[in-house]
């Protein structure tokens, strides 16, 4: 796999398709799982981590051919990064030490990490609101990988793993939504509150202790113990239409009582994208995050959500350098940001107005 | 004259067309005279300023039969504050009481206010840097008027007029410059003061006490006793040559410095007046500052320094009324002027960055 192909794509989850794909960019699942004969990964040696690896890497070559497994530790950091903005790697994988790596399915849908704080990190992620496929999905991988790898399991408590948090099921199940309309409302405090009530968690674009950039928030369970996981998939299929359901109204709102001011909002960040000559990665996703809901409210017609889905992405730090093909400082990079954007959103159809 | 028809056009001052016409908006020349026989018209009875006005009506027709007079005390107030905004009339006028009126002459470069502070204001506004021609043409003006009107000239003092201040030549030689590099680089104040040691006066775009808006100001004489008109142009003169060049050191140290910041600033001011939905008049003239000066460093390729001239005149309140042949309040206007804005921006030719 030639990571620099990558940049000229993107991964399915992207593409704005599925379910509720106005407000669900996609939906995700992980499942942690460690191998019963070695140490959990913080208390390896290097060489019981090459053993993982190369055992790990066996049964998943044996299962999908088509997984392609990238040895992270071998990689630069401008690489690492970037497997990191594209949500394929994790920032503690990328940082880690010692043998260690990623295997990538065909358009990005699955990644299973390797010697991340548990030995396997399962990821299975589709564009919209999909937990059924994607569960059917990683439930599949997981058998399949079983068969061949002897999964720390306990008969009480479940699959063990590093983290006491994982342990049981070692699920998580999380949707990320795009909520401009109640983060521009205030009211997205009043839905966290609500969510951390019945034991949901809410992060950023970039998972745990990130920012909600661009107005991005990843809603997903925080219990793994007594609880199946067909239980934590019903709960969070059952909370995200309620949640969906509050955005759609605050959009509905603004659009009532500020329709005005909403479009000159949606316009200008449009144009502003267009126009830049150098513009930092935060003013980027806060423009993009006003331009994706004025797609979706039609506000603007001359572009399409997967494109601004992938500009997310692709105007990251190691996004912008790889497609550069060289280093760059972050002046150099509001620069290159800005001129990548200007080159992608040149192409739209022009507005009438 | 139907002043409906000038709101497709514009005045010849706004051509920007004439000598170090990338500062110099344009030169302008105004005369205060009064008639012998009559009180000033602040103490002018309402029959006074009836006769004042048909003796000086008379006489312009003679001078000039392409002058056109108005009746401004007849006209509407969103007619008056056009012709404000169109620098024909002064605010005074526009609000005075009582018989007064303009003639304006074709293509805006000759208007002479009568009953205004003084019984006749007489202005010639020339696009660029051009007095002498100004001068040589209201002098001419002046003379050809002197024919039939009596003017309230004393030996020693000069022309009378209302205000002590105008005694003598009653003269004002003024200049608009488009100064935006020195106000970013924090200059202008110096320039000011250096101007004021000289007894010279700085105005914003409106005349007296009115901002500066756009970064036009407004260089002009304060003293019309004691000096003749000649040394009056001429100090003018002098000084203006000097002041161009600090405007123009200040651009060029910009560019070699700060080309990314400028280009962006410049790039970005472009980008939201194509595409805001709601603008006040104040940013429109701040964003269309920068767009002037991206024009004439080669930042902005597309459009013409005429078209910005004439949309810092036509966004203005009542411009923008008339344009939609209502009224306005302010909110309206601000999506009016976006629109208008947005109309006239999308005939440029596509920039290609």
């Amino acid at each position: 796999m030639n990571l620099d192909d990558l940049t000229r794509t993107s991964g399915e989850w992207l593409r704005g398709t599925g379910s509720e794909s106005d407000i669900v960019m996609c939906s995700r699942i992980r499942l942690a799982r460690n191998l019963a004969t070695y140490p959990f990964t913080n208390r390896a040696s290097r060489g019981d981590k090459a053993e993982i690896e190369r055992e790990v890497r066996t049964a998943i070559a044996r299962v999908d051919p088509q997984l392609h497994y990238l040895d992270v530790h071998v990689l630069n950091p401008l690489d690492r990064q970037f497997l990191v903005e594209r949500q394929l790697i994790s920032r503690e994988l990328m940082t880690a030490e010692g043998p260690r790596g990623v295997a990538i399915g065909p358009e990005e849908n699955v990644s299973i990490m390797v010697n991340e704080e548990d030995h396997l990190r399962l990821q299975v992620m589709h564009s919209g609101l999909s937990l059924h496929e994607v569960w059917e999905r990683i439930n599949q991988l997981d058998d399949a990988l079983e068969e061949s790898l002897d999964f720390a399991f306990h008969s009480q408590l479940g699959y063990l793993t590093a983290c006491p948090t994982n342990v049981g099921t070692g699920i998580r199940v999380g949707v990320m939504l795009h909520l401009p309309a109640l983060v521009q409302s205030r009211e997205i405090e009043k839905v966290f509150r609500a969510l951390h009530k019945i034991n949901l968690a809410v992060r950023g674009l970039y998972g745990e202790g990130t920012q909600a950039f661009g107005d991005f928030y990843q809603i997903s369970n925080q219990q793994t113990l007594g609880k199946s996981e067909a239980e934590t998939i019903r709960t969070i299929n059952d909370i995200i239409p309620q949640v969906i359901e509050y955005e759609r109204r605050a959009r509905k709102e603004l659009l009532e009582n500020r329709r005005q001011n909403l479009h000159d909002q949606v316009s200008r960040a449009y144009g502003v994208l267009k126009t830049a000559h150098q513009i930092s990665s935060e003013e980027t996703m806060h423009l993009l995050s006003s331009v994706r809901m004025g797609i979706n409210l039609g506000l603007i017609d001359d572009l399409e959500i997967p494109t601004v889905n992938e500009l997310f992405i692709h105007t990251q730090p190691a996004h912008l350098q790889k497609i550069q093909g060289r280093h760059l400082e972050v002046d150099d990079r509001n620069v290159a940001r800005a001129q990548y954007l200007r080159s992608r959103l040149a192409n739209g159809r022009h507005q009438a107005n």
